[in-house]
């Protein structure tokens, strides 16, 4: 059989990691696909005269597409205009496009997952969620026996790296944000990561595939970590907690509940010593019970690795459909249910003169809750972890408190 | 098209599992292989007359290698003389076996893979390791595009939990074990679990498949940790280190080196907070870096879940071969060589009378070691960490520190 040729679309860190990590392990890559396989093209419309790979770009789409010997690409321009028409058309031709393009997939993945299947193609994207961390195909294949009640996870490297400094070093979230930034691990403008839409993105993949119906972002209550300060970090490590930003999603009786935000894990929980840039994923399934996967999130070569690997899983495949990798587009209307309307505990720091004098009265509003020690407390503040009440509840009883005191933080627990 | 039919050899605690998974989630399970699936056979030469499957059931081999609509056969018996003919017979005819078999998958993997692709048939085996935890698939499929270096892993649940027993709750290895033993977490006879076979043989596929070369369980050095007392606990945790039984394979200068036996884990690795019946598996691969897969490493359902898992895909690769999947027989003399030839710390245990007077001597001997500190230590007792040395060295200069104390006890860190 002739070589299988392929395409590169988009230069930057992770096309390039992905073309040097195929021509650097190109023997055991073919060894373990079964096929000789060769890149053909690069997409990108920048010059890289001086690119072992020069003789492979390329700045016209079209050579790619009206190309009869590609039959994989793999989609690195990121964004929801070009990646999205491109992907569409390649798709419709029956080449299949593998992807670490999470806002892409979070926006249309059944739609382009219906044209893939249509078409006789794979639309792959192992890379989307969690970098290198095998998470998708274990989800969609090795869990297939699953029901699933809940995927929690730390879905963001950078906004982990951040909460790890303010833990660990006391640094504040200016000062953490900055040293990120100057180690690239945040870009100029921080806010996809640090206000949790990345994340967000992230956890519509894994609910999507988990439960069978197209999640979109807009469904998923969304809240960054700028508002964390180090009062809280310190009084959650008091009450025996890390602050993380957590994706989560639930299956209640009401309904399914996605939440990105940050949350108190307690540190018997193992996402609790999930530091610095890695991410980690729980998954809980009826049969399984709870399955952790670990590693790194991000990065040239950990994303390379998942976007090859998904290259040697649709040369496997070709031209055979996955059919366990895909999902219903869907209402959300239908089964997805406010997060407010779900149980949970909940941090709460109030600020107020003599606020001691209000402890009974709180207590009174919750039935119970722990009062949590700090040491040279100020006695114009007070935190506190309420039990699990529906959160519509705790806003109503946070209203009333806030008649007699200023509640400056409101944490959930995971 | 028509139902695929399947067949289940072996009704005990894995077999009946995977039934009872099968019927409760057959609709997702339909879902996600895009087939009608059912269980037409179950072999067990006991008698179930209560059970609802009662009409499955056979006591005859022959009943299912001769039917010509069974396509997929759970082999659930264990051992490796029954299952090694039945599956050998199986396959041959392209008849695709799933298998929670780690003692036949570690003699006769190699073999069956070949007879396996040679018949256009499947043989899989994710509940052979890491019970419900996804490894196997990951590792061929997810992580293809990597060169791996190491494998570290805690692949046993009942060592694992007897040791998690003698840090947090101060018991004896022995009270441990008959504890273990009550909560059926143990056998009657535990040596295959305490004394590292089990571990050995799951090791031996993980470091086939990683390595793409049959490692057999001659070749790896197995100790168990039936040596390993509460002075040790508490040695190893003043110096910063859980004990844990690892298997660990990693690639040398030299050739491969793969061992078996407990390990001081420093308490930053996450191995080190793995804890009761639980696994967790480090894998390090060029591109990846480290990835971390955490779960319940045995029980009826965690294993069925990777059971039907396997089942599933069977079912979706029905007649084609998963490349990926296989690695050649091979003479380990080539390409394995011995653990006293790789460098380790260690730690060392040892008894004299007034010993702190030989502390110059052993500080010589390894121009430099750790002295790890304990409470009312007696003034014979002196423990030690070495640096990083080849072993077959550490154990001449041990021999040297035999002259003038009594070593207690060695045991190599991670």
């Amino acid at each position: 059989m002739s070589a299988v040729k392929i395409a590169v679309m988009g230069f930057g860190v992770v096309g390039s990691g992905t073309v040097e990590l195929f021509y650097k392990n190109k023997d055991i890559i073919e060894k373990r696909s079964g096929r000789e396989m060769d890149i053909k093209y690069i997409l990108d419309l920048r010059d890289f005269p001086d690119s072992p790979y020069k003789d492979k770009f390329t700045k016209k789409f079209d050579d790619i597409l009206n190309d009869p010997e590609i039959s994989v690409v793999a989609e690195l321009m990121g964004g929801k205009t070009f990646a999205y028409d491109y992907t569409k058309r390649l798709l419709s031709k029956g080449v299949s496009v593998v992807t670490s393009n999470k806002e892409l997939v979070a926006a249309y993945g059944a739609e382009l997952l219906k044209i893939a299947k249509a078409n006789g193609a794979n639309y792959l994207f192992e890379a989307s969620v969690g970098g290198g961390i095998p998470i998708i195909r274990p989800l969609h294949q090795c869990l297939a026996a699953n029901r699933f009640s809940r995927i929690a996870g730390i879905l963001n490297g950078t906004t982990n790296y951040i909460l790890t400094k303010m833990i660990y070093d006391q640094l504040s979230f200016e000062e953490a944000l900055a040293q990120a930034q100057e180690l690239g691990y945040a870009e100029k403008d921080p806010s996809a990561d640090v206000d949790g839409h990345d994340a967000t993105r992230k956890l519509c993949i894994l609910g999507s595939l988990a439960f069978g119906k197209h999640i979109y972002p807009e469904y998923i209550h969304c809240s960054g970590i700028r508002e964390i300060t180090l009062d809280d970090v310190e009084y959650a490590e008091n009450a025996g907690y890390a602050i993380k930003l957590i994706g989560l999603i639930e299956n209640t009786p009401n309904g399914l509940v996605a939440t990105v935000c940050p949350r108190l894990v307690g540190v018997n929980n193992p996402l609790s010593s999930v530091n610095d840039v890695f991410n980690a994923i729980m998954v809980t399934g009826d049969a399984l019970g709870d399955a952790l996967f670990y590693g790194r999130g991000a990065g040239k070569f950990p994303t390379a690795s998942a976007v090859v690997g998904d290259i040697i899983d649709a040369v496997k495949h070709d031209g055979r459909e996955i059919v366990s990798l895909s999902w219903e587009d869907s209402d959300n209307k239908d089964f997805m249910c406010h997060y407010k309307s779900a149980e949970t505990r909940v941090y709460v720091r109030i600020r107020a003169e003599n606020v001691d004098s209000l402890k009974e009265m709180i207590t009174g509003l919750f039935t119970y809750v722990d009062f949590i020690p700090r040491k040279h407390r100020s006695e114009n503040e007070l935190a506190f972890i309420t039990p699990a009440v529906v959160e519509s509840e705790i806003d109503q009883k946070l209203k009333a408190i806030s008649q007699k005191a200023q509640v400056m933080k409101k944490i959930r627990l995971l």
